[in-house]
């Protein structure tokens, strides 16, 4: 007999990112650190903070910080309200709990003994921002302001490049969220009925999908979440003249004969995000909606076709624009042609004339230029897309043509 | 005959601040510009820009911005995206619109464009940030950076501390925002039952409440919103060892015999929010869960009777922590008694140790002394009082007694 290896021990699928990706990620912020000359990276955002670890918190007047040091570990200011909650983050060493805001010693003052504490006062830091932002009425000193001796340079880009690529581990979340944004678009569809208001059919497909993908995922969904904020996964729509808003709002009043319509599904898997939108017509289309859908089919095309890696997002935007322009549609359009996205809906880069950012694979964007007619209606599709090593994988398989999409 | 006046028309009941009222505090604005001898205030919040204008819309990577002139009048930055929407706000006399947000000019540019038009460049300015906040991505130059030549002061509080005191306008909303959150919570409790996950009975309920209120208020119901975004009105709960933390997420699993619940309700009418929460348990409760629960009720009370005007923000809580200190529970304290609402959840002041604010009459506030007992449960209920000249209207009426909140 020869000597065989011992089986590995099986493998469980992972609906989010393991702890293990999330040490890579800070040691790759500690070499970023090391070599832009920074002591430490103090981090204000909830995105860049849950990120880097295992601590996923929603922002409220209470702030939070998280503090990255280049040679040391990792550090937290947080409130009294989460000392229980920090322990899901085990990895995060320096735990340093203020009793409450405004309190009678401020928050920051806490974080200053924090920066105290690990030897980073007047030292060379980075930040994403200047002390923490503006929300719920919270009001604080700058963090500029509680280190004089120190030197603060703003870079929210130490972290946010990064997130620009996704790994593996990552895309595998963006595309459970599109198959669940999937779902609930196909029950979006399925509850349209004349007479039948927006929000009752999109509380009707949002409550069914929440449901069915808990019921389906089981403990395996880990991500947190509370009554109808972040849902797990939603669909909404807004009909008629409102569609012609780029980011319209609900109508009152039920669907009608000849209302197009426009909408939105997503779901949050593991804190990733995707993006399904489908322009919809109720009844018999116009020639002059035919007309403008098909220009908009064939727009986002171009966009398909344009996103690759070795160009520049403001070439894709470009090429797009002179798609555009070609058909003779310039002044229909609102917005560029799409965005990042990943822990947030919307996220660096952008496919637009003005962002320089070098395509590259494992880059996530919606696909999405649109054509605003004023009084008639909007035509918008939008598609999740993933940079491949020589194009795109297109994440959704909804679809797209307009006898798929009459109501 | 005697001559008699003319009647007046009959006035429609209104869900939104009128306009007369907006520019009312846009003169408030003006006059305290004047006194502290600013030259414009520049706002980039959205709650700010709404409670000043007719504009309201949600912050994302395209940054806008408000610009109260002391003398002058109104102007704003937009995306060519909102330039149909700000049509809804005529008061808004100076419209610079961006082509796209990067945009091969940065939106910052064009902030200076409105600000050299209305001869504010080189002034003495104030604003709410120091430039966009660090929404979706967003990366820009600081306000300060655009006008080298003026001179910048930070100052929230010029807005912030008109929206600390209501209107009677602005009370009626917060009132009705109550009932609305009321009919929720009480469909929450309808549909609680052994067996039922945390999500199902708040989507069952939220969905339910949305579609009467929404039915009943009809067009009425003027507050934009769009899909399970900024619902309405919606309902939510979560039970077991998650109560014990002050802002626990959702579990897996349906409600258990024994399980403890903390709910949460409230309602969105023309921008205002309340607050509705409330301890409840599954079955019959242990007489620990009896003892806890009545405590919380005691130290609840304590805060009805603390909050009055003529006395600060800080003194109320001082009080409430008092009681909890003299029953030797301030080991299980985990927050300050409560907070501000209005067009935020959360808003300052904050019924807090450290804030000195002083209570005046037309505030609104939370009031939710909380007990949280690790291992075992969350003991908390929220209610919504408005300030008046003596005391406190409580603007809720849900039960708070235990037998009322048993499953």
């Amino acid at each position: 007999m020869t000597a065989v290896a011992a089986p590995a021990a099986p493998r469980t699928r992972q609906l989010s990112i393991s702890s293990a990706e999330k040490a890579q990620r800070v040691e790759r912020v500690r070499e970023q650190l090391g070599a832009r000359g920074f002591d430490a990276l103090v981090l204000f955002h909830p995105q860049r903070i849950g990120y880097l670890t295992n601590f996923i918190f929603v922002s409220t007047e209470r702030p939070m910080a998280l503090v990255v040091s280049q040679r040391g570990g990792l550090g937290i200011l947080i409130p009294q309200l989460e000392q229980d909650h920090v322990k899901k983050a085990p990895e995060i060493e320096n735990v340093v709990v203020y009793p409450e805001y405004p309190g009678e010693r401020h928050p920051m003052h806490y974080l200053r003994d924090l920066l105290q504490r690990a030897g980073l006062l007047g030292r060379k830091l980075a930040a994403d921002t200047d002390g923490y932002g503006d929300v719920m009425g919270y009001v604080g000193a700058r963090l500029s302001e509680i280190d004089d001796d120190g030197s603060l340079t703003l870079a929210t880009d130490i972290v946010d490049t990064m997130r620009q690529v996704k790994s593996p581990a990552e895309l595998e979340l963006v595309r459970e969220s599109c198959t669940w944004g999937n779902l609930a678009h196909r029950l979006l569809q399925k509850h349209m009925a004349i007479g039948k208001s927006e929000i009752e059919i999109s509380l009707q497909a949002s409550s069914e999908a929440i449901l069915i993908m808990l019921d389906t995922l089981g403990a395996a969904y880990a991500s947190p979440g509370r009554g109808m904020r972040n849902p797990p996964v939603s669909a909404m729509l807004i009909a008629g003249a409102n569609t012609a808003l780029p980011h319209g709002m609900r109508r009152e009043g039920g669907l009608k004969p000849g209302d197009a319509i426009i909408t939105g599904a997503g779901a949050n898997v593991g804190g990733y995000q995707s993006e399904l939108e489908r322009t919809m017509i109720v009844g018999e289309p116009s020639r002059e909606f035919v007309e403008y859908f098909e220009a908009m089919l064939a727009i986002q095309e171009a966009g398909y076709l344009a996103l690759r890696p070795g160009r520049t997002c403001g070439d894709v935007d470009a090429e797009v624009r002179g798609e555009i322009e070609r058909a003779g549609l310039s002044h229909l359009t609102r917005h560029h042609t799409g965005h990042g996205m990943g822990l947030e809906g919307h996220e660096s880069p952008f496919l637009d004339l003005g962002d320089q950012t070098e395509i590259q694979p494992g880059m996530v964007f919606s696909i999405e230029p649109g054509l605003y007619v004023p009084g008639v209606a909007g035509f918008r599709h939008s598609d999740t897309a993933i940079v491949t090593e020589d194009g795109i994988e297109l994440a959704k398989y909804y679809p797209r043509d307009l006898a798929s999409l009459i109501v």
